[in-house]
């Protein structure tokens, strides 16, 4: 994942996504004391930034593999990027989703094209089930964020942002299964001399902290987060990049990312989903640190059902 | 109120208002059949365009007028964007509200730096207040939307629209007390040879609807709408503007404001009011009749207490 590879990815994705505006809100650099720039996926087709990888994703299989399509295990964001992703692409994509996820998920993989396939709410039953379509089909699997081509994908944001704001001395990122920030730390090292990031992480879902302490992979026992991006286990391609490239991890509450939630929400008018909250709450918490500096916060994405909601 | 002091009115008010983005979506566009632009005024100061117009009014007033101070009575937008306008020009803002606002209300108001005077919850009180206030203090009494200088003002939000889509066909924009599409239709008037100005108007506080069809200012005797910001009553400035320049009134129920309002949030993922809800609301309800068009829908504010949804 060279930056070269990183650049000949973004041309690639460019013409299927949404270059993202970057917001700003003085009320809120007011009240964290450095300017803050919102680099904002919530805006981003399917509302997250992970059509991006699953855009980089697709693009790079070959002719026959596009025609057997692609099969992922999801029932979030990815499922329906994947779905949008692969129908822009003419390509055929199998969402695996557990039998108990909600409707209204389901029928947004529908809606963007995908073809759900209901599993048992398991791990195993998941990746079972995925195999099974894919020795049926011949549909290449790809992991939600434990994928190289998925990594570059979404350091694509991290492009943008510093392309538009060259001097950041900081990019906040929400870390689940590591993906995005993997993505955005390379295009850090690659694009900025002093840009460092740094992950924020529900206390609930803290495997990338503790596996920066330990120095080995841990798991989460359960993942009671209302992040619902982030329950998701951090993956092996994507930790070494961690380890390397990031700066720090900051663990904030469920209370922390209800109610930044509910600020972003109420300062800056715009719909931002609880995992997009965790890296601004990971911010406000530790703000005496950051004084006067320039701060990107990826919005990492904004589908949240409004009939549910925590405040 | 010339297409000259509109242009000198813009000039003036712009250093202490935001020039609000024109966002657009796909999705939508696909819904309604036609290209639809959305000017965010949910993204102004304050929350909403209402600081265009008073901040207008402020500016216009004498130096010896404005060591008196301002007073308004309103107890929503308005209130804190005179507040907040007055502060920006080191002026004293007395803001009358009903004693049974919500405290929220209040301390929005309290926080822009407005002083508080509460009356008894009715039109005549809330005019004798500030009539008492003005009287006391020498205090100019600013009315919220019928007065020519803040229509003016109001108008800078649809002259930035057409600034930025010259060919726009339509502009919706929700009614109440008329200042927003007075200002608009004369932004239109004077700025696009072709664009027309369309309201939108919930049924339950229909007045400006009436008092186009009978030539004389209706009353609602009840304004039972979740669209606060369009419960007041039809100005006397605004009413023969909207008679000679804005081409229709399309009337929207409770239940089409909530679900445009849900749709806006969901599919484009900003907060916008109620209040805006109901201009794009009326486009949806006749969409039939703009297929194929340019169609700009004034998104007048984004001020929502987030704990009480109507979804």
């Amino acid at each position: 994942m060279t930056k070269k590879e990183l650049i000949e990815c973004h041309s690639r994705v460019k013409p299927y996504i949404h270059n993202t505006p970057v917001l700003t809100s003085r009320l809120i650099n007011k009240r964290i004391g450095a300017d803050v720039f919102f680099k904002c996926e919530n805006f981003q087709k399917a509302g997250a930034y992970k059509i991006r990888g699953a855009t980089n994703a697709i693009m790079q299989l070959t002719d026959t593999q596009k025609q057997n399509g692609v099969v992922t295990h999801s029932s979030g964001n990815f499922a329906q990027a994947l779905s949008l992703a692969a129908r822009s692409l003419n390509v055929n994509a199998y969402i695996i989703m557990p039998s108990n996820s909600p409707q209204v998920k389901k029928n947004a993989v529908l809606e963007y094209g995908g073809e759900v396939i209901e599993c048992e709410p398991t791990i195993d039953a998941r990746q079972k089930t995925a195999d099974d379509i894919a020795n049926k089909t011949g549909a290449k699997f790809i992991h939600p964020s434990n994928n190289p081509k998925v990594i570059l994908g979404q350091g694509t944001a991290g492009l943008e942002l510093l392309l538009e704001q060259p001097n950041l001395d900081y990019i906040f990122c929400p870390i689940g299964g590591g993906g995005l920030i993997a993505g955005t730390a390379l295009a850090s090292t690659y694009f900025s001399n002093k840009c460092k990031v740094i992950g924020g992480e529900p206390y609930e879902a803290d495997d990338a902290y503790r596996s920066l302490i330990s120095g080995k992979i841990e798991t989460n026992v359960t993942a009671n987060t209302i992040a619902d991006g982030l329950r998701t286990q951090l993956g092996s391609y994507n930790f070494p990049i961690i380890q390397e490239y990031v700066t720090r991890i900051i663990r904030v509450t469920e209370n922390e990312i209800i109610q930044a939630m509910q600020f972003i929400w109420e300062r800056m008018k715009i719909i931002i989903e609880p995992s997009s909250a965790v890296a601004f709450a990971a911010l406000e918490k530790e703000k005496e640190s950051f004084k006067n500096q320039s701060i990107g916060v990826i919005i990492s994405g904004g589908n949240v059902d409004v009939n549910q909601l925590p405040f």
